[in-house]
């Protein structure tokens, strides 16, 4: 499959949004690298590419939360994706969340705007 | 204001994921650098660093389609940004669609998935 995405413009990587289809909510930023990206079109599980572990990495693999693919859109300059998931699992964030997006700016603050929906020592036993 | 946000992941910059307030419809995905960011909180409208053109681009400067900034949320390790909008004008994408991300993955094949809401031409005089 030639899909044309512009993964040059990031040394390899495409920013790939995570939204939930069913609530609309933006619930992670992740990366992917063309290999990345033809896992998850493969296998209808969100797989990203991490940065600072340098390997691919199926969401999920440890938690359980996996993201059940839906749809994959990429932007007018093919730079960008947005991936539209069922999401497994009481949350995304390995801090507890069900996205990642849980504070925002008051007053100059990063303040907290969720509740957190699960536990994330009893998931991740102290680690990501 | 110290947002604490990191900007070293990428070079200076981090994602911002540009969502309609009101549909939840995400409309863009841009760059900030710092500068950018407090542009962006300063003035109340988006603003995102081009790195094609390598310097501040406040959205809309040419076609009038601005972001009217209503929310900033920030993710877990603080490098990436979600930026709730009201859209002003038709579009944000400058070919001429609502959302940038106007097409999908059919059978291997990027499709069009949304309607010109508007003609670029009429609105960039066939440039950027």
């Amino acid at each position: 499959m030639n899909t044309e995405l512009d993964f040059d413009k990031m040394g390899g990587l495409v920013p790939a949004v995570v939204q939930d289809l069913s609530t609309g909510e933006v619930l992670m930023v992740g990366f992917m690298n063309e290999e990345a990206f033809q896992k998850t079109v493969e296998t209808g599980f969100a797989t990203f590419y991490s940065r600072s572990r340098k390997k691919l990495w199926l969401k999920g693999e440890s938690s359980g939360h996996r993201l059940v693919v839906k749809d994959i859109a990429t932007d007018c300059d093919q730079d960008a994706l947005l991936v539209k998931v069922d999401a497994i699992g009481p949350g995304v964030c390995h801090n507890g969340y069900e996205s990642c997006f849980y504070r925002s700016l008051k007053d100059g603050q990063w303040t907290e705007t969720e509740k957190q929906t699960y536990d994330p020592n009893a998931v991740y036993g102290g680690s990501k």
